[in-house]
């Protein structure tokens, strides 16, 4: 069994729990206010400058050329072109580049951003790989499951869902496995557990993400 | 005006809200209930390895000798003394040496030691010196304030105030805020604007991770 | 007077020795004999791929949005364009690209490229701006030296002087010390004087790659 | 076989070309000039210096507690019990405490620590270990051979030897080997190969750090 499918008990737990939240519910019938949606699109804004540095760390403690540039590809397309339409997509929503500019953390956001920062500058380069993949593996899947059940009517929600379970997300997705698993083939048991630690992390921070949203979250001191 | 005199405002703000805390305010009179406590002591003896790595990174990082061999004092300190010191205060309160080794941190402990880690590892000195800065002034402050109002009957909760009120303590906070306003002296605008946020982020963990402590907090998936 | 401008009496004297070396004389007449050169172009290869690792720390650890786009940008320029020229230029002189990727480095040139990849890890943002300048101002210095005397007859060493006399070198290298003024200005006496320290490293490792070149400096063990 | 056995053949290698140098031969024998002797023992105290870093990224990215604890010992030992000593010793050779800290590093010297902490800080924990090894384990040879071989009537030579062919030594030479052993059984072929690279550089750099001393190497610019 492959060390991604080895996780698949867990992660499924995780994106069960993501599929049932409101947020996501709410996104994938439209019904959701969009009072806690923009407050996702302005966290996932400041969440998306941090996974830049995560892709920067990529690139500088790759072991080849060919990660180097690999994970270079993915800074420059998520710096530029993801962040542009990021922007777009927030002004629909009604949220000012400004705006997006301003945003602090929420403690969660701060957390799981933290992690990833943590994790990228002082584990190995498998442990990048390893939280990193949450992300996309559950962001992918949330986005099929939403699609197969029919997109709703909100234009704004459609977008999302198409977005996330779009083929090129898909292909992020399924890119972003197949390097954890030659990872994993190259580690040792205690690396490989110290890979499912760093995995279940973000996973966890995955949902939890979700759930700040809906509740607005804020720093109460 | 020195950097950390202009600190004292957010600070004294957080300080209050930690010294009325119930679980504060409990040990201060002795009216604590050990369950929470109890939690309290284990996360913080995971806090405490996480510590030693801050320490750690204050000698790697460090600008010269003299402040290599600081941190490594620190570190050294810390890692046998202090940390056999709670682990003998644990056992007081039934907590085995194997209960604390398997205690896995809370989403409040892993957000704090995540932020110092990365901070201690990918900030500047300063602002790793910043970021250390809230743990040992708060507790210093904390200590003292309970010990001006008189210590509990409760044995454990009374020696528990003498450490974090002591003189030995007090020279660790005293000691923190001179490298700080050091730091900060030779720092320009940005820097100390990156300074004080550092300062902020820990000085709100130390109130959360009270918080944490009275609703033992958990994770929820 | 700017922090660059104190750099250029020490910056001066090292361009200088740079224009006088044999190595850079040849090229500039066009005499060099293309056995020395080979050996710069394939460690020039080597030090490229460790340089992408400096732009993507530097993408990581920047201070903001506008910083992490700037690197990204550099990064995903050098790791794409810049090292696909390298690969047809050295294919001019008989180099394949298999042969660039054998290369190991030489003692210089792993000592230039494992100081900037730890300053870039392990010192602020502004010494990584410091240790990036000399190759950017020291190779614009020599290019337009060079093409100020006149191009050469050899073909390839007249492409080499053009590319680095050329308009969008010399904007780099500008780019580079505004940063570096930038940086110094919110830097206090003891965090220009680190800047001024991994500046001169960075600077005497300039030159003795081309020496190193010259001699084809090899593992004597 | 294990990883350290497999990588014999190059170290005894390294370590005859060691014991075979005129600066090694000068000790055993006595004859050796004092003028590059005292050049060694200052370059060494920056090396030691450096040392303290290698020890504290140890601690800092320890996989475990019990390795913190060890990390945080060598760290102690190195800078308070080693550095003091170095310090006794330099004086009986007339350096003071001043010269020693006023000592800028040899090319060579500058490259040894700078790949030591450039690997310390970004590569994986074994990789630092391998890192550390040729020290050790390349001292303590050294050490062993003059000492079967008789000491010489130098008493600062012969103190130097018993030194790195003491038992104190030697046990650390041995913790060595068995830690990076103990890496090498939990890693992958990849991580392995990484790791023999690591030794195999710094134990050249060994080598070149006795040869530098013998030509009293300096900046040429």
């Amino acid at each position: 069994m492959s060390f991604v499918a080895s996780l698949e008990p867990e992660a499924e737990r995780i994106w069960d729990a993501i599929h049932d939240h409101p947020m996501v519910q709410g996104i994938g019938d439209g019904s959701l206010e969009e009072v806690p949606f923009r407050y996702w699109v302005r966290q996932d804004y400041y969440y998306l400058i941090e996974y830049n540095r995560v892709f920067a760390y990529g690139a500088a403690r790759a072991p080849d050329l060919a990660r180097i540039e690999r994970f270079a590809d993915l800074l420059s397309e998520t710096v530029s072109t993801e962040m542009d339409l990021h922007r777009s997509y927030a002004a629909e929503f009604g949220i000012s580049e400004a705006e997006l500019e301003d945003t602090d953390p929420s403690p969660t956001t701060r957390a799981y951003t933290d992690f990833l920062v943590r994790i990228a500058a002082t584990g190995g380069f498998g442990e990048l790989i390893a939280a990193l993949l949450p992300c996309m593996w559950g962001f992918n899947e949330t986005g099929r499951r939403l699609a197969d059940a029919g997109l709703p009517e909100h234009e704004g929600y459609a977008a999302w869902i198409e977005m996330y379970s779009g083929e090129e997300f898909a292909e992020l997705a399924e890119w972003c496995k197949d390097l954890m698993d030659e990872m994993a083939a190259d580690a040792g048991e205690a690396g490989r557990e110290r890979y499912r630690e760093a995995f279940l992390t973000s996973a966890r921070y995955e949902y939890r993400f979700w759930d700040a949203a809906w509740h607005e979250e804020e720093w109460t001191i």
